[in-house]
């Protein structure tokens, strides 16, 4: 979002973040006024619980033992969240600023609904910048049709061509999604309740959204419907700046092997050092000297040709051409921007949308996953080796950055473009699809299927009755026991009664 | 199309355009080469044809009279493109022509399917270029949803907010669609098996669209999903060039009241004398000039504020500011010009989707329509009168347009980046999704939905077997005549044998 914050700056608007005083990413910057407010936790609070999450995901274990571990930390995250949204809210100085203050939009990503709460309260018109809702809410949201049959459902690691029991398993992934979400959406949904002091759902909070920027597009997603006001701006993120003196030295040292660029992400910075030692003996493998984002203890086995650093210029080094693969744990931020740069990828999914990022990419050709449980370093190094040297992923992962670069307008100007229209225009409910005012029965023409099927049933009925009637009538003119036989060919019009 | 062309050979393409001989519009142009094949009709047969199907929009008669004409009048012209494409295709020598020629791409409007025909002998990607095919062919080729219960099927005049009886209707309107548009596109199913020598269905035709540019957006349309192929870009054809001098000078002269434009289209140049009559007296009633495309004879009573012309700029007149109202028949081409230079509209629709594009404007407030059978002079100078001095008009055209105008990138460049890109990629395969592969049943989930109905039964079947199997096994030791007493709170355990 900061550098559609930042475009917007520099084409004249003012724009106010408001954020908590305790956040992991937000940074006062010039281009904008940060808002702050006070939260009963601290970042040290929120690391831990961050860092004991990440850290659960290199925990074998059992199905059920993973599944409720993951749902208790994502519990625990996501009231973060909630509280701060409540201390936000309770905040009467901030709202009192935030409703005397003349905003023409809200701009925030829906995951979290405090910023719709906001632009309710404020009656402002709010663009959403989102990678997707869990259990579908973005499509329920937005009237957006998904067909199970084509359609996979996040976190199910399906592509769109699925046998049949797989698309059994992607209707069945529905049944959950209505009461599964509800832990972590439904907390919005009371906190709004009070503070707007009428019943709020959490799907009126997102049906505000005038337009949704959607940080996805169909090089990496597969095809399937959008609404009018469903924008993809995928790759907006993969914008080059300069890459730093020191590390263009060290890749220029790398010699004709060229680099690998390796990063768990920014939220993950330490792993178990069995895993690392693991990766370390794997990355002395390939001749290519290997930039690895970690700030954890470096592993005893770290071969000579890898180079621990604790910030690496993802998108620069991605973007030089001696870089020969990408090694990611498949966040859609460093997915596009391994495609925008054109570099295939190993993929070490951790957990939410990872996985299906990493399906994404290697049904397309253009990388290998690795179980990040289950792999060994001799895994590592051989799907390493295939994506470096095997011809096709260069090939597949060219093709589908020649595709996902060729558009007529750069995502991050087109993103700017739809916020200032939203501000420009109160909204954009011409894009408002009519669906939102029609109940399930209605949407789904369930009500003219039943009226239909009654009309039918009710005529056939009636005809019934009146052949029924005629037949009675006609057999009441024949004595019993006997029956009538049409008339013969030499005699027509001569009926016979035989008995 | 012929902006895209222009715009195409601009940049450096070289644009081959097939046409027959005898063609309404189509005409040789320094931008293109213009291969022309003989066809066994003569212009005067086709102006005649279109004259005669035009003229029927002004007659009275009973609803069944009205669709036997319009059958035979739609027949008629279809049977003109049918007979032209089978002489293309029978033209050996331009065929070979064109398949020793190295084309990147095929552009063509899919209501003609000949394009298409050649797209799939040529092994060619195909850019469509459309208003829409009747019958939701378009929508079925495409697999974009198009739920009845808010998307209004064409020709009902249905808007995107329905009764419960207008929603009947809507669904209704599917059905007769699956046979009612077989004769006017079997033809060309059949004409394409025999020259492809293999069995092709009109939806093998249509489904091989790379991309679908559709001359509409969600001003004038109503919210619907998209699929990320199809790509709208209504108002492609409202480019400005200069006012001629001659014309010009006439609306500086029509004072502080301003001009009307006023065109039936390029299409319909005469009309009855007595309509015509109406029509003139009620234009005598309004101080503004009025511009008259008309080519017919002048009706005797013809005010001296109106101004019959053979061809008028249309799209110019429009965007001068003197200008206070459009009266049109509703062609798509015109709506679009009177929304993006804000002109409120009287609309008198004729025919295909022009009652259509009358109802969109209608429901927006921004125009009103005239039934052109039945009104009045009073009518059309009441319409008339309001539109220009009615303020509401104004502005709701006024927004839209403003709406309209408020986008990234003009449809044109749009359209000729989408021409561009697959020519370049040789169509766009990741934009085409994986609906295609699968049949009805299988895209409406019917068999998981039967499959997990079954499983449910046969579960709940096997759980009532095993219930009534314990049942008997507990009666059977129970004597006969007698049955037991659960036991009583003091002496749990005892069961007791009753009589």
């Amino acid at each position: 979002m900061r550098e559609v914050v930042d475009i917007l700056r520099q084409k004249g608007h003012e724009v106010v973040v408001v954020a908590p005083e305790v956040t992991m990413r937000i940074k006062p910057s010039e281009t904008f006024v940060m808002k702050m407010y006070p939260v009963p936790y601290t970042k040290e609070d929120l690391k831990k619980e961050f860092q004991a999450f990440f850290h659960f995901s290199f925990e074998q274990g059992s199905f059920l033992e993973r599944f409720v571990k993951a749902y208790q930390g994502i519990k625990r995250i996501t009231n973060f969240g909630v509280s701060s949204c409540g201390h936000l809210l309770q905040n009467k100085e901030l709202i009192r600023y935030l409703e005397e203050s003349k905003f023409d939009a809200v701009f925030t990503d829906p995951v979290l609904l405090c910023g719709a709460i906001l632009a309710k309260h404020l009656s402002l018109p709010a663009v959403y910048f989102l990678r997707g809702i869990p259990c579908g809410l973005d499509f329920e949201a937005t009237q957006c049709p998904r067909p199970p049959s084509y359609v996979p459902r996040g976190f199910t690691q399906l592509t769109d061509r699925m046998t049949f029991l797989q698309r059994v398993k992607n209707l069945l992934h529905d049944i959950p999604d209505t009461f599964l979400c509800d832990f972590a959406f439904e907390p919005y949904s009371k906190l709004a309740s009070e503070f707007l002091q009428q019943d709020v759902t959490v799907q009126d909070l997102l049906r505000q959204g005038s337009v949704w920027l959607l940080r996805s597009e169909f090089v990496l997603e597969y095809p399937r419907p959008l609404m009018p006001n469903i924008i993809p701006i995928g790759g907006v993120n993969c914008a080059h700046k300069e890459l730093p003196q020191e590390f263009e030295a060290m890749v220029n040292a790398s010699g004709e092997h060229g680099i690998v660029v390796f990063s768990l992400g920014s939220m993950v910075s330490e792993i178990p050092m069995k895993k690392a030692m693991e990766i370390a003996e794997a990355l002395g493998t390939v001749p290519q000297t290997v930039f690895w984002r970690y700030t954890g203890k470096a592993p005893p086995n770290l071969p000579s040709n890898v180079k621990l650093v604790k910030w690496l210029p993802q998108n620069d080094l991605l973007a030089h051409p001696k870089t020969r693969a990408f090694i990611t744990h498949g966040g859609s931020h460093g997915v596009y921007e391994g495609i925008c740069n054109a570099v295939p990828m190993v993929l070490m999914p951790l957990f939410g949308d990872q996985m299906d990022n990493a399906k994404r990419v290697e049904s397309r050709g253009a990388g290998l996953t690795l179980n990040i449980l289950e792999m060994t370093s001799n895994d590592i190094s051989t799907a390493l080796k295939a994506v470096i040297n095997e011809k096709k992923y260069k090939e597949n992962i060219q093709r589908l950055s020649d595709l996902h670069l060729d558009r007529p307008i750069h995502p991050l100007d087109l993103a700017v473009h739809w916020v200032e229209f939203v501000m420009r225009h109160k909204g954009a409910p011409h894009l408002r699809p009519a669906a939102h005012d029609l109940n399930w029965v209605q949407y789904h023409s369930l009500d003219v299927i039943a009226f239909l099927a009654a009309v039918t049933l009710l005529s056939l009925f009636i005809s019934f009755k009146c052949c029924l009637c005629c037949c009675r009538r006609w057999v009441a003119g024949t004595p019993q026991g006997f029956i009538y036989l049409p008339p013969p060919p030499d005699a027509p019009g001569t009926w016979t009664l035989l008995p």
